[in-house]
C-alpha cells in the first residue's frame, strides 16, 4: 500500500448500513397505513434483486438502467408479486417515489465520517459505486460523507465489477492501478480490483457477507485477496499512518 | 433563483485566482536560474492560448484533449517562440513537468471557502469546468473547496461552452436545466448556460473580464445575460437566503 495516493470506496454496506436505514423507513410507511409485515425480509429481496439487476449489465451486458430506475423497477415487480401484493393498494404514487429515494438516505456506519475525515487527510477518497450520481451526492450530504470525488458506474455506462468501472475512475484521477486502492465490504469487488492490479482492502461490516464469519476473508499473506482487512475507516487510518 | 437545487461553477477566475498563483510559481522558478521576465505577460499568454485550446474543442469540433496535457503543449510552444526562448534551456524536464501542474494549485480568492461553504448548507455546489478532474480534485485539497461533486469537461470529452457539458452536469445530477444555475466571472460561461434554459450567477472578479469595468454585466432586468451579480460568494448566499 506504499505507492496508494487515493482510495475508491464501495458505498452499500461498505460505507453505509442500507439495511438499517431501509427496515426503519418501510416499517414507518407501514406503519402510518397499519400494515406489519417482515421488513427485513423486504428490505433484502430489494437489495437482492438490484444486485442481480447490476450484475446482468456488469456481467452479461444488458443494457444500461440507473439505479434509481432499477429501484423503482424492483418496487413495482415486488408490489406486485403474491408475498407483498397486500401492500400495494396502501402505498400512493407519491409515497413510492419517496420510498424510492430511502437509497439516496442511508445513514453511515458509526466510524464512517470520522474515519474518512482521517482517510482523507493523506488520500483523495472518492466513491466507486454503482449508485447514480445524484444517490451518492445527496447520501453525502445527507450522512456527512466528505467525498473528494464521486465516482459512479453512471459515469462509465457500466457496474462493477465491470473492469470499465475501476479503470475508468483510475483514468481520471490521472493515476495508475497500483496507486489506487479498493476498499468494500464484499469478496467479488475485492477480486475484480485486485485483476486490474490495484491494492485492496476489504471491510467486515455487520450482516454483510463476513459476518458472522471474518474468519472467511484472508488476506494475500495468508493466501486469500485482501492486502489488508478491517473492521472500521479508523482502523485503516491507523494502519495506514503506522505504514508510511 | 427560487427552484434552483444545485449550483456549478466555473472554476478558473471565478473560484481560484490563477494570475496570482500562476505568477507567483513562474517568478520562483525563474529566481531559482537567475532569470527575470515579464511573468505576468507569460502567465497571461499560457492562460488565453489555453482558452483558445478549449474553444476549438468546444466549438470548432478539434479532438479532445485533457487540459493537462493542452498546458503541457502550450508551455512546449512557448518556450520554443522567439519571445521566452532564452528561458527554455535554464528549465528542466522535472521542472516543466512540476511547473505545468501549477494549475493544480491554484489559490482561492479570499471568500471562495468560506462562501462555497455558506452555499453548501441549501444547494448542492459542484465544479462545472474544463479543468481535468484530477487538477479539479487536488486543488480543491490544495486550496479548501468543498465541493458536493467536481464535474469536468473531460466526463462529456467536450469543453464549455459546448451545451453537453452544462446538459451532462445536470443530467447526472438528475435535476432540471431550471433547478441549476450557473455561477461563473464569464460572460460566454453565462450565456451558453442562459441558452440551456438555467439560471445564472456572474462573479466580478479582479482583472477578470469585468475588471475595471464591472457596469458593462447587466442583469436579465437591466437587459443584459445574469439573472444576479455579486462580487464574492458570500454576498451571493446571503442573496439567496433573503431570497427564501
Amino acid at each position: 500500500m506504499k505507492n496508494v495516493k487515493a482510495l475508491l470506496f464501495d458505498v452499500f454496506g461498505t460505507v453505509v448500513d442500507w439495511r438499517t436505514s431501509v427496515e426503519a423507513e418501510l416499517k414507518a410507511l407501514g406503519a402510518k397505513h397499519g400494515v406489519d409485515a417482515d421488513w427485513a425480509k423486504f428490505a433484502q429481496e430489494w437489495r437482492d434483486k438490484y444486485f442481480s439487476g447490476t450484475k446482468r449489465v456488469a456481467v452479461e451486458g444488458a443494457a444500461f438502467t440507473s439505479v434509481d430506475a432499477m429501484h423503482r423497477q424492483i418496487l413495482d415487480q415486488m408490489l406486485a408479486s403474491p408475498e407483498w401484493s397486500s401492500i400495494a393498494p396502501l402505498w400512493s404514487e407519491e409515497e413510492l417515489q419517496e420510498l424510492n429515494l430511502v437509497w439516496h438516505r442511508l445513514g453511515g456506519w458509526p466510524d464512517s465520517s470520522e474515519g474518512l475525515r482521517a482517510l482523507k487527510k493523506n488520500y483523495i477518497i472518492a466513491t466507486l459505486s454503482n449508485g447514480n450520481v445524484k444517490l451518492l451526492v445527496d447520501m453525502a450530504k445527507y450522512t456527512d460523507l466528505p467525498w473528494d470525488a464521486v465516482f459512479s458506474g453512471e459515469m462509465f455506462q457500466s457496474y462493477k465489477p465491470n473492469p470499465k468501472t475501476y479503470l475508468g475512475a483510475i483514468q481520471y484521477l490521472s493515476l495508475q492501478p497500483h496507486e489506487v486502492a479498493m476498499v468494500a465490504a464484499h469478496i467479488f469487488d475485492i477480486r475484480a480490483a485486485s485483476k486490474l492490479g490495484m491494492p485492496s482492502v476489504y471491510v467486515v461490516r455487520p450482516q454483510e457477507e463476513a459476518d458472522p464469519h471474518p474468519e472467511a476473508i484472508k488476506t494475500k499473506a495468508e493466501g486469500g485477496d485482501a492486502d489488508i482487512i478491517v473492521s472500521s475507516f479508523l482502523e485503516l487510518a491507523d494502519i495506514l499512518e503506522e505504514g508510511k
